[in-house]
């Protein structure tokens, strides 16, 4: 099974003090290009894949979604879900994206907000998902980019001309990757960005869209400290047609 | 127009001397992986999109290709591609990638092999070879990878652990990069991955492989060299399909 690091107290400690956190969709800076992409919601059945505090979940039946399952590995993030949900068509669960098994034909839209980079078998998951949804529907996700997952220290540093950069190696070994992020020993897993786009092609997904989060410069004017997310993606956005 | 730095005789003199020049489709290491994506060519008329000096031109004809078509920018490749072929099926011509005026529905299959990075004006390129190609035909390309051109100064550095690293910087600001490669101010067209992947959609292609090159252990074995390709990718394949 996945490493279930938001049931871990240090690092869920902090991670609630993340602005997407506290704020919900608004702390979010990619939820602008992220909405974009999600296609006319009404009447659709949802699985919310790793759906966290449930913000998400929460909001796509405000745009009048039928029913939102939202399932995610950590109980503390189900917890808090259950908590802040008031909605007899929301229904939580603790699974794990690696094994999750999926009614067949049971959703019309699949969404899922930087849960996928810690699942390893992505092909399985991807099969799953697929499996899951009605014909001519949408899977819209956001993973970490591969550009900023890659390297063994992923962390900023200067070129020759003391020019703020990100370093890249290790790009196509594919694999764990350990990082410190609230909490020692956060694994994830790195894929290249061929495979993401080849693996939901292999499981029968066109590609609509794939975008990779930038800020605006209105953004950057209201968080000057988003204008690193100019020099290297940190989020990659992709909307699929289960066709 | 196009910087024409292959008509440049600095340019052209050290140009001359790539293994990928000198040895032809062998010398490249990519071209196992480009070739794979290539669909059976017999019958088909084609178009080589900076064809250079004619190799992949004279392969695709060995194929069982019916014609090709050969453009490029430079006189210099151009002479040299004439002078080394002797095939009545295949024409050579001096055009420019930023204005070129293809027939339409002229062709059933469009290759580009490291020649679009040069154009400025990609969404205008890409809906002149959709118009070129017959329905259900394809476009195979390889362009340098955004990971590759983003930086100001693209070049090797060391991260904080002494580890080999590519920079990357300013990959969300795109447009024209300079760099010395042979001669000085080589003029490339940055775009991130996105706006490649969605300019092909929006002009009516199906993205149908994406690839990124990295070398085989075989390959490392025989030109030890390439092992620095695995830390970050230098070219991005795709295969599209004109549904």
């Amino acid at each position: 099974m996945a490493q279930n690091i938001y049931d871990n107290p240090d690092f869920f400690r902090g991670y609630c003090t993340l602005p997407r956190q506290t704020l919900g969709l608004a702390g979010a800076p990619e939820w602008p290009m992220v909405r974009r992409l999600i296609p006319d919601l009404a009447g659709k059945r949802i699985i919310d894949l790793g759906c966290g505090f449930g913000w998400t979940s929460r909001w796509m039946r405000e745009q009048g979604a039928a029913s939102v399952t939202g399932i995610d590995l950590s109980r503390n993030m189900i917890d808090r879900a259950i908590a802040d949900t008031r909605d007899p068509a929301i229904t939580y669960e603790i699974a794990d994206l690696e094994s999750v098994e999926l009614p067949a034909a049971g959703f019309d839209f699949a969404f899922s907000a930087l849960a996928f980079h810690y699942v390893a078998d992505f092909a399985r998951l991807i099969r799953a998902v697929h499996a899951a949804l009605t014909p001519d529907s949408r899977l819209v996700f956001t993973i970490e980019h591969p550009i900023y997952m890659a390297a063994t220290h992923p962390d900023w540093i200067t070129d020759g001309d003391g020019r703020k950069s990100w370093p890249v190696n290790g790009y196509a070994l594919e694999g764990e990757r350990r990082t410190d992020w609230f909490a020692k020993g956060v694994v994830k897993y790195h894929r290249t960005l061929a495979r993401t786009v080849n693996t939901l092609i292999a499981s029968g997904f066109a590609i609509e869209a794939l975008e990779e989060f930038a800020p605006t410069a209105e953004q950057i004017g209201e968080t000057p400290a988003l204008a690193e997310e100019v020099e290297r993606p940190m989020m990659l956005l992709i909307r699929a047609h289960r066709t």
